[in-house]
């Protein structure tokens, strides 16, 4: 196959009582190890394109880098899965630091304080209220990116993120694992910074809207984050801290706004 | 809330054009700090409950412990999020090597032939086959999986992982985390082995069988894997290496069978 993503694959189908023989296309999933100055950094399980736009926005989003102009240009050697990423200057980051990916750095009142320790650095308040939907809009949204992840891909495996504006999807990324396809989105808009397009605001996105993710889309820069599936309670709590609009279980033509419902119009803006 | 799963939202509903205020349930989220003689070891963000099982499960995938037995009882700290596990004699287990979640062991003919490191120990070839489901029984489990699924939980933001054979499943459980709902059955099957129940051969999953879902059914000692979801291409050559039936796509009426079909059976068993 000449095709990285997508695999043939020989199968018995049962349906209609009966089992037969049949070919199918799966979805490929690739080990990519990293590289950073020398030293494995870590290995990331994923969907093999764009594989430097997720090294960057990993290594952004875990704080080895600070924009992508701290990096030399990469070098992955797709034969063998490895991804060599060199700073201009030594990094200050400190392995023992990345090891121990969280700590508890309580902010007060309870647990639901806690911060995944890198993030703690690279997460903002989202102070803007440049983005805003009407409800048709989140519904719409949801739509084309359910629509053009069926069109990229027909074998059911992966999950899709896209960068959002009122009008439309403007970048879409597709991968085996959550975070990668989020990480994709974040490298292309760090290498892409300052071309004089406004950063997409809105980030619609297949999966559930877990802690994780929810820090993922801060660091993209997101207002609104729109899924048709359900947020966790940690998610729900960082929205509300970080300024985020947290919209929901969008389904057919209704939705959940959970965080900063103000973004979300009553009624169609002119 | 009493209950640590879910808690308790409001939010904003959008539905038949207009939006009002509701009351809705969502899904917890908790990081638990696993503590191995003293020193941290990992951070799993995870739905709080059996978080005991969810720990003995890591542990022994991890190839930190090879049995329950190796452990001293365990003491978890609810409050704090903290999980104290010390083992009898010191571990071998390398730090260094654990940092390394991966490695690439090239097992001949492609990359594909790439194992996790710690699995490369722990997984081995099922050379059984002890369990065998007709066409019917797939179907039948799959759908309770989601029946009892959906009874426990109705805020969507789970996967479920039970241990079953024909008769029915055996044992559920759920968390956020894909990996931490089959560590939660592997942690209960390491504690309770040898009290004379023989093992579940047959794991059904709500979600997609990627290479680690798989690893960790080889792990229980699953025959077989049912899915709803898709697999990936690595996951089907593990299954392929490791003798393991997949099965995927199981809806409505029809699924496929990707690996091992001598498992399923054409017709019912007497």
């Amino acid at each position: 196959m000449t095709d990285p993503i997508v695999t043939g694959r020989r199968l018995m189908r049962y349906a209609n009582g009966a089992m037969t023989e049949a070919d199918d296309l799966v979805v490929t999933e690739h080990p990519v190890t990293l590289m950073l100055n020398g030293e494995e950094f870590a290995t990331l399980v994923c969907t093999p394109e764009y594989v430097e736009d997720m090294a960057i926005g990993f290594l952004a989003s875990e704080g080895a880098i600070a924009a992508y102009a701290d990096l030399k240009p990469l070098s992955y050697d797709a034969q063998t899965g490895y991804l060599y990423a060199d700073t201009h200057r030594p990094t200050a980051f400190a392995t023992e630091l990345h090891s121990k990916r969280y700590v508890s750095s309580c902010c007060g009142k309870s647990r639901q304080g806690f911060y995944f320790w890198s993030d703690a650095r690279t997460a903002k308040r989202i102070e803007t209220r440049t983005a805003q939907l009407a409800p048709e809009d989140c519904i719409r949204l949801m739509e084309e990116l359910q629509r053009a992840a069926e069109t990229f891909r027909s074998t059911g495996g992966v999950h899709n993120a896209a960068l959002c504006d009122r009008a439309g999807i403007r970048l879409m990324r597709s991968d085996i694992g959550r975070h990668n396809a989020l990480d994709k989105l974040y490298g292309h808009a760090l290498r892409t910074a300052g071309g004089g397009e406004p950063p997409a605001r809105i980030v619609a996105f297949s999966g559930r809207i877990s802690s994780e993710i929810l820090l993922k889309v801060a660091k993209l820069g997101g207002e609104i984050v729109l899924s048709k599936s359900a947020p966790t309670a940690l998610a729900l709590d960082l929205a509300e801290d970080l300024g985020i609009t947290a919209v929901g279980f969008i389904r057919g033509s209704s939705f959940n706004v959970y965080t900063h419902p103000e973004r979300i119009l009553r009624s169609s803006p002119r």
